[in-house]
């Protein structure tokens, strides 16, 4: 019925056997993997102008300082990661790591935290893709909601269909974002140094403070507008996550990749935030604003051609930021739902050899999410990076064990050296993002961030509980030593409402399985029915007894369910069929029609120990008259 | 799982012999059906007022005209609906009359339109009820929407607990209503007498005309205030339905209270009109004001006790018109569904002798309406009364058709006199109704009438369709001449997954049936899982050939039904019955954890013809191991 929509949509099924993977060289891999922490400068500057921005303008002096420190993290983060694509050369997640190092409750941790990140990777890149289109064509902006669920449901399709992770569609937009802005960087420094002012749109902006400021209240802005600058680092983790995808030597390249994503990423933030400084771009809370990139490439280019390449490339590569979390979010829930930590049919490859369900759910969050937030970039962020810290530190923190448990098998001291050297930058990562984790969570908390603190220890303990359901069930479902006994006497139910075709057929399919017995059951409800009832089976001759049941309450259910327990109830070791007769609709509508009594009737029959239901199907206007 | 809920909420079921009705006076009588046609005077006003009030203060003049013709209509429907008391003493409501006399599609019209009207009486009773709550504490008014669905749920409890018309719980809000109405008059008259002026609060409002009058198009704009008056008539068939439950004579007496509701009506309605149009009520569409009658009654009584009392008695007399619609539309529902025009669910009554489904699809459709239409009566009210004006003018020619039947078998030249009198009372009135009706449709409906426009003939071919999909399944399921010839062979399927309990289980009961030919099909999606399946089942020396299936797609429902399909496909007079085991389990969210694929096949395999699918349940920790 849904088949032909489907294949329009999703295409043709793939066969299994297609699923081999393709290698990338590292200039494929780059954008393959770091389109997500490289299109984070597009908004991780205008998040540290908005934040000092609320102590006024005087506080927007610490944006070169803030920037700084951001750099800083990026640089220990990505040093950090490297010596996982050594250690982990088939693929190091956090979920991974810290499901070898740290046991299972970290790994779920871990888990949790970067399901919720994927999530938000996919409302937060959308949304600001959204927005950099909006900056361009400010006609747009009352339509940003409807334009980013819009985008989902593309991503969705297409996803669906399963790109191949093709790193030559990958690497235009991915290219091109980096082309314009180190341009745009260019063209600026050139006309700084002829002397030239840049000035944004917003710098005539006067920012009333809108937070209290002084002494404590300073640092802690200072701080926040830190832990919001930190949305520069999400996506990092990607690399580690993909090194199986590289060309060997694997490990080598996955880290040469990561070492010019980091330069790349450095330049590129440091570059905007200078010039964001630079060009006074002042951005306030709750004024429909254009992005501040989108104000400084305004005021670098004009309004020519390159302001729209630059907008173009920046919706382009955040959309496929949002593109990684599809490849991510569904790989990560099918390897829970294998280790039973999430539903297994999460675990099922679809039609088209993606984790169908994975993509399907994951769109269904991320939407709710942009329409719940309105497409608000600023209040997305604020739920933003808390998963990527707890990931960040959970994943460093089990390298540091890593490297415990290699030093114990290390050959030599020279091995031993190079090993205390990477576990000393693993340290230094974990403890860094570690701090970093417990700054965002302070000042972030009242913004928003509350709602990742509960949604993740939710998520964190449905897993466990799924996992302990599915052993419980394990354990109760094993088979039995000492076997099965065949069951003993077999008896056959059959209710009855109307001597039609369906009965009849329904009553000679009961008698072809020979049972030991056999009965029809009726419930009378009213009495007239019945007496027609009766009085058609009596004519009609039926070999099998009819039997009335009372119901002073009209409930057709309860008195059958009864009769069907008095049945079984001779012998614990008898089964009881119960054959209830069907009707099969064309239409999804008719179903409305009919069966309600029998579905309710089956459903409840199903609680009855010792009673199997056979649906006996009468299809409606589909096939010839059968007997 | 639901049922200590529902037992809360619902209370214990009632045996069906507690059915048997109570026999009304006429003093219960009239609370019982004429709460509706009564309580609209609470609103009908206030429509006229603000339809003038369109053309600016000038129109207003017209007040006293539009609230004559009103009430002479009400008089002439009122006296056409006694001639219906005396032909139909068993209760003649519009769906039977026309059935009777014009045939079943003139019934269905008047079928549609009365449950439209049925669910538009609730939401307008309702919403109409909350704006006295609200007149008389304004600081509610923003609550409006959230009271009125509290009220509907309020009444959607009590109704599906089955209220008996306990005439007497009736009495004291229809009555109470009629009596500070009347004080109201009597008060304002005595006032006005001693030459006070009376001064609504809205007096000082200056009505600029947001329409353009003058000439025809003044003429349109009194014959709209005419239509919106109209409201004062629903209701008024109630009594035509009740007529069963009167006490003997039942035909006189249910006319006399016919009459009794009449006269109350035209003076409560000429009453409240008068002192509208001597209070200076002015009014305006978009301006949150207090409703007519509760600026009428704070210049009258000030703001003491009998305002309030005025306010209370307003909105309960509103309440218990909605819970008229819900006697009327799930019986209406019931007699529809019995005649297979709508699905047979509706045909059953509940635990509680109420038809449940009727009560709960009337809420739910109510329900919407009030939350669509912000709980503003003005807007509700565009759609109303075009359903009632239908069904009058249906159930006035049916009975002129009636008179005409009656008069061929007249005995004597009185009873012909008496005849011809009845029938002209009855043309006039399906004269005045239609012409009304007509007027309705043409004032309003560019106003909202259109939805209802479309609404009832959508209902109208619904209900056809229905019964034409109804009579095409009994012609279908008719049992054949010849009768059944009894299935050749029984061949036994079932799917595995895994070697446990559930499935040898399910294979013991298989074997329990002694097919002609059992054998165990798995697919293989994971060669390795396969090849464990295969080796566990060789170790346990299981008697039934297991046999693996292909799917290169990853598909599992696919295969088997092929399978299945090619085991079937020997002879058409072989059964195939493929024993499915099942998981069930104890909380409905422990389901999305199991059973997807079994649900799936289970979906497929009913459409295959000559196949029954049995489930073979395993109750998750509900019972003892069992063997």
């Amino acid at each position: 019925m849904l088949d032909t929509p489907k294949r329009l949509f999703v295409g043709r099924p793939l066969r299994s056997d297609r699923i081999g993977e393709t290698l990338l060289p590292k200039r494929l891999a780059l954008p393959v993997f770091c389109s997500d922490p490289l299109s984070s400068v597009a908004y991780a500057t205008e998040q540290i102008l908005l934040v000092l921005g609320l102590g006024g303008l005087a506080l927007l002096r610490f944006t070169p300082w803030v920037g700084l420190a951001v750099a800083v993290l990026l640089v220990v983060v990505v040093a950090s990661y490297r010596q996982t694509c050594f250690a982990y050369p088939n693929g190091g997640g956090a979920y991974t790591v810290s499901r070898e190092n740290l046991g299972v409750r970290a790994s779920l941790v871990a888990a949790s935290a970067l399901l919720v990140d994927y999530v938000l990777t996919v409302a937060v890149s959308v949304v600001a893709g959204v927005a950099a289109i909006t900056s361009a064509v400010p006609a747009l902006a009352p339509h940003a909601v409807a334009l980013s669920v819009g985008l989902v449901v593309l991503l969705t399709v297409v996803n669906l269909r399963g790109v191949k992770e093709s790193g030559r569609a990958f690497a235009i937009p991915t290219y091109g974002f980096v082309a314009i802005v180190l341009v745009l960087l260019a063209v600026a420094g050139v006309r700084l140094a002829l002397g030239q002012t840049l000035t944004a749109e917003s710098a005539s902006l006067h920012l009333v403070p809108a937070e209290h400021t002084g002494g404590l209240l300073t640092v802690f802005l200072v701080l926040r507008a830190f832990a919001s600058g930190c949305t520069a680092l999400t996506g990092v983790e990607a690399v580690s996550n993909g090194i199986p995808s590289f060309r060997p030597p694997k490990d080598r390249n996955a880290a040469a990749t990561l070492t010019i994503m980091g330069t790349l990423a450095v330049v590129m933030f440091g570059g905007i935030t200078a010039l964001g400084v630079l060009a006074h771009v002042h951005m306030a809370e709750g004024i429909q604003e254009k992005t501040a990139l989108s104000q400084i490439g305004l005021a670098v280019f004009g309004g020519g051609p390159l302001f729209y390449l630059l907008q173009a490339f920046t919706a382009a590569i955040l959309v496929l930021a949002a593109n990684t979390a599809y490849n991510g979010f569904p790989v990560l829930a099918s390897l829970l739902a294998h280790d039973g930590h999430l539903p297994r049919q999460l675990s099922r490859r679809g039609d088209r050899l993606v984790f169908s369900n994975g993509v399907v759910l994951l769109a269904g969050l991320a939407g709710l999410l942009v329409v719940a937030f309105d497409a608000d970039v600023t209040r997305l962020i604020q739920l933003y990076i808390i998963g990527v810290f707890v990931a960040f530190t959970l994943s460093q923190a089990g390298m540091v064990r890593h490297w415990s448990t290699a030093l114990r098998t290390a050959p030599d001291a020279a091995a031993r050296r190079s090993i205390r050297r990477s576990q000393a930058i693993n340290a230094t990562g974990a403890l860094a993002t570690s701090v970093v984790l417990v700054l965002v969570l302070v000042t972030k908390f009242v913004h928003g961030a509350w709602l990742v603190v509960i949604a993740m220890p939710l998520l964190y303990v449905l897993m466990l509980k799924i996992r302990r359901h599915y052993d419980s069930v394990d354990v109760e479902a094993a088979p039995r030593p000492g076997g099965i006994t065949l069951p003993g006497r077999v008896h056959a139910v059959v209710p009855v409402v109307k001597v039609n075709e369906p009965t009849l057929r329904t009553l000679a399919f009961a008698r072809s399985i020979h049972p030991d017995d056999l009965s029809a059951v009726t419930v009378q409800v009213d009495p007239a029915e019945t007496q027609r009832l009766m009085a058609d089976w009596a004519r009609r001759d039926i070999p099998v007894p009819l039997k009335v049941l009372e119901s002073p309450y009209r409930d057709i259910t309860q008195p059958l369910l009864d009769e069907v327990r008095s049945i079984g109830r001779h012998s614990p070791h008898d089964v009881v069929i119960v054959f209830v007769p069907e009707y099969v609709v064309r239409h999804w509508w008719e179903a409305l029609l009919h069966n309600q009594s029998a579905l309710r009737l089956k459903a409840r029959l199903l609680f009855q120990p010792g009673v199997m239901v056979t649906s006996v199907p009468w299809q409606l206007g589909w096939e010839a008259p059968r007997t």
